[in-house]
């Protein structure tokens, strides 16, 4: 694979031309590989401990890598379109992200799913792209274990018996919220709040009761706190 | 004040020379001067719509920015160092970082500490610097209103009659929290956890059960959702 192919990977653009990703990293790659997460390459320099199918000089991995500061490790996977099964929101927990754009909030928020053992999060195209180095850094192992989605969040949750609770400051108390056996939990931008497309789906909404002055909450704090919630009422 | 020293205050080290430091973006700053934070001037250009003690060119500020887009307004405040009163730490909730070295984190939990109403915020040394733009940038407004104290927390920490409360991966369900009337909540560091020295202080700690895989939860993430515990059973 050519230099300026790997380089240009750090671009959305050309990740999704290409239908590759890259992420970079000794601790990163170490983990999902150690996770089962599939990589078509992985290009080591000598220093690195895991296996490599291209090794190379640290001098050519100072020029593939996005970083200034190179890592021993850049492995490079098929970016992987799921689609949602019909009827398969209507079981188990779902986290949506309506137009979360800061890919770090996108990947601590995958990490907070893997910890609550949320069944799948829905990512709207508007939101970081799932497969940027900085998503996928946030994410740390979990990105190889929770099922995470691209796709209009209008079409997917329009017509769904289980509830649609969005998470917003007018809500109902969240510590209230009931025992539901299916969910899908909708956290917006911090600083649009909801679409208007996805408030006009909402069963209701749930607010984390504030005791002082913040304006907000950061997407992945509100998102962790609804679910701890959601896990202690229901199990 | 002149543009080499303005562009210095990126590095710890000078601001902590100089007793200063500087924050940049219409947003941040308008929200701290919104919220009464005292800086000590303003320099913006003809764009910024609030108030600027130092009018500056384009040009000029690209020269003092830290950003590679300017933005119009750079503020420039004196580092504050609050100390702990005798007996500060018997009443009310603090929240204290045991080497939480990412500024990310240490900003959005001092944005959770707002929100939560927590008292204050203790930041061990070998935290992220609590003056640097990107602490400052993630607490948004809240750097305003929260006290925010760096203190070595062995000494802090010793002989207290409040209980100290760990987060880690071995305590008790952080669901049955008792409604501690005073407490200090102690977060580690995501890597390393808590040091040896807060570990031998701690009355007990606190675990936020886990249904999935995730190694581990963000450091905000992990004190916004013991808050929310907390706040639940005490009010």
């Amino acid at each position: 694979m050519e230099i300026q192919l790997l380089r240009s990977l750090r671009d959305k653009k050309h990740r999704e031309e290409l239908g590759l990703y890259a992420v970079e990293g000794d601790k990163l790659v170490s983990e999902l590989v150690a996770a089962g997460h599939p990589f078509e390459q992985i290009f080591a320099t000598p220093d690195w401990r895991g296996e490599a199918t291209h090794p190379v000089t640290p001098e050519d991995m100072a020029r593939v890598s996005h970083f200034p500061t190179p890592s021993p490790v850049l492995a490079v996977g098929r970016i992987q379109r799921a689609e949602l099964s019909p009827g398969e929101l209507e079981s188990g927990l779902t986290l949506a992200l309506d137009g979360v754009q800061d890919p770090g909030n996108v990947g601590t928020i995958i990490r907070v799913a893997d910890w609550f053992g949320i069944d799948r999060v829905l990512l709207s195209p508007g939101c970081a792209d799932l497969y940027s180095q900085k998503v996928i850094q946030s994410s740390m192992g979990s990105f190889a274990r929770v099922r995470a989605l691209v796709t209009p969040l209008g079409a997917a949750l329009a017509g769904l018996r289980a509830p649609v609770i969005g998470c917003a400051l007018d809500g109902r108390d969240v510590r209230d919220i009931p025992a539901e056996p299916a969910a899908v939990i909708v956290i917006g931008s911090e600083g649009r709040g909801l679409s208007e497309e996805v408030r006009s789906l909402l069963r209701y909404s749930v607010t984390i009761p504030r005791v002082g002055s913040a304006e907000s909450l950061n997407a992945a704090v509100a998102a962790a706190v609804v679910c701890d919630n959601l896990r202690r009422v229901r199990g």
